[in-house]
């Protein structure tokens, strides 16, 4: 690999055509891959090419990044017709910025073991404003020195880079990160509808505790909008029960017994019933709020 | 109430100790009981003197301040034998620093309004750490006009002094602090619990995650705590349960269905089963981790 290694990125939603904008604006050489190939305009528009597989994209790159929404898409676009795979050879390093399976992921690293490649799982958090500002969390799991060989270019994306450990490693501090936003973020529900169903001023309230021992960054953020009844999209029910079914997976695989977590999937179910589901994390108020109200 | 009003203070516990030390440096005038008479030595050391009741007590102050456990021990030193209101008229001012029942302190404020004097509560947290500091978040409820005359006092010992509303509502706003802390507690145990069971590296773990979405004074204070094992309490088990009482209390009061505060007040029941009790409010984790472990 050169100094500036030859870069794919597979993927090209709200995410990675953020992520993929960065490193053509850092001046690496870029070809991309989406299945709507429609989004990939801006990217080309900046001087990228278009592949018209991921395998084609992999072809002529160094370093593959993936940024797909399921472990279903990322098992499609490596291991499918087409797939990275098929381009896979020594030197090949594969990104994978999904949120997905652990061990789906330590199945695939497996597979490009096999012909020389490296996988590493490397999932990102940050919402779509870290990956616009290159100011995402990336916790990244596999092989150390290919880690090392790419980690400059992650550098162009995220600002707190983690490596976590082995392959899966990445996926699974990133499933951490999910039960510790939704549990907190339950906490948040119940506090404020306690408060409200008083009375209080909410926004005094918020003022009053935000500061102290029961401060976090979801009741700093996402309090003020449940107060608001501001439901919009910063990440939505849908894609967080995605990763909530993934922490629970994951759990029952290592007889981990998680309550809370458990509770909040089980709300957020409740939220998709009600049509909440392309909404912001923050409408997990909503059920909490109707459990307790006339109608 | 002259420009340096005289004062009283009732429960010289660790926390009101260091509170009325406070004042004493500031060289307020004081006067103080307590129960256990010795817990008085070192404030008297300062210059304060001793009353032999409440009502003595109460009886040479302008602002009498109560820093007792729980809503019995309130009141008794306000309406039990010797008890505060029999010194009460117009002008006497009450704080009462405890956390204790919402229901309660509108009682006792009518009591003592029929007497001319002013019940306020303003319970506090920040731990023992804040009150000798007098970094203390008060919550402040009750009459607003005898809030802005002792507001002055109130800033030897705290820091963030919010005005929650009338009678009561500052109770209403600890309880939702201790809805947040709690929940939040949980979250930070779930995670770490799970991190554990799939081997990964736990200070890296909370490195990866602590700084954003999943970020909170929990984690950030206590989540370190649980993977060192250490214990000890800056509030324990105890304490907090008897304040997890009071929020479920007060939520039946109004039907609020507080699912998940509900479970971290019954995975507190097992810790002091456990013998957690006079434990620090992270040996939560013990719960959770016993939950999912061989024996």
């Amino acid at each position: 690999m050169s100094n500036q290694p030859r870069l794919a990125f597979i993927g090209l939603g709200i995410m990675g055509q953020a992520m993929a904008m960065r490193l053509v604006e850092a001046d690496y050489r870029l070809i991309v891959y989406n299945r709507t190939r429609a989004k990939a305009s801006p990217l080309l528009a900046r001087g990228a090419r278009a592949a018209a597989t991921p395998a084609a994209a992999a072809a002529e790159a160094d370093v593959v990044f993936i940024c797909v929404t399921n472990t279903p898409d990322v098992k499609q676009v490596c291991t499918g017709p087409g797939g990275i795979i098929e381009s896979a050879r020594a030197g090949l390093v594969v990104v994978d910025h999904s949120t997905i399976s652990p061990e789906a992921t330590v199945a695939l690293a497996a597979d490009f073991a096999a012909r020389g490649s490296v996988f590493l799982d490397a999932p990102v958090s940050g919402g779509d404003v870290g990956a616009q500002n290159g100011t995402l969390s990336i916790m990244v799991g596999g092989d150390g020195a290919a880690f090392e060989r790419v980690e400059p270019v992650l550098r162009q994306m995220g600002q707190t880079i983690t490596y976590c450990g082995p392959s899966g490693h990445g996926q699974l501090t990133k499933l951490v990160n999910q039960i510790l936003v939704s549990v907190t973020n339950l906490a948040v529900c119940e506090a404020l509808v306690f408060a409200r169903k008083y009375g209080l001023n909410l926004e005094k309230t918020l003022a009053a505790v935000a500061g102290g021992a029961a401060g976090s960054w979801q009741l700093a953020n996402l309090g003020p909008k449940m107060i608001e009844g501001d439901f919009r999209p910063g990440f939505t029910i849908s894609l967080q029960q995605k990763d909530l079914h993934l922490v629970l997976e994951a759990a029952e695989r290592t007889h981990t017994s998680l309550a809370a977590t458990s509770l909040v999937h089980q709300f957020f179910s409740a939220a998709q019933a009600a049509g909440h589901g392309k909404d912001g994390t923050q409408a997990l108020y909503t059920v909490v709020d109707k459990l307790s109200s006339p109608q």
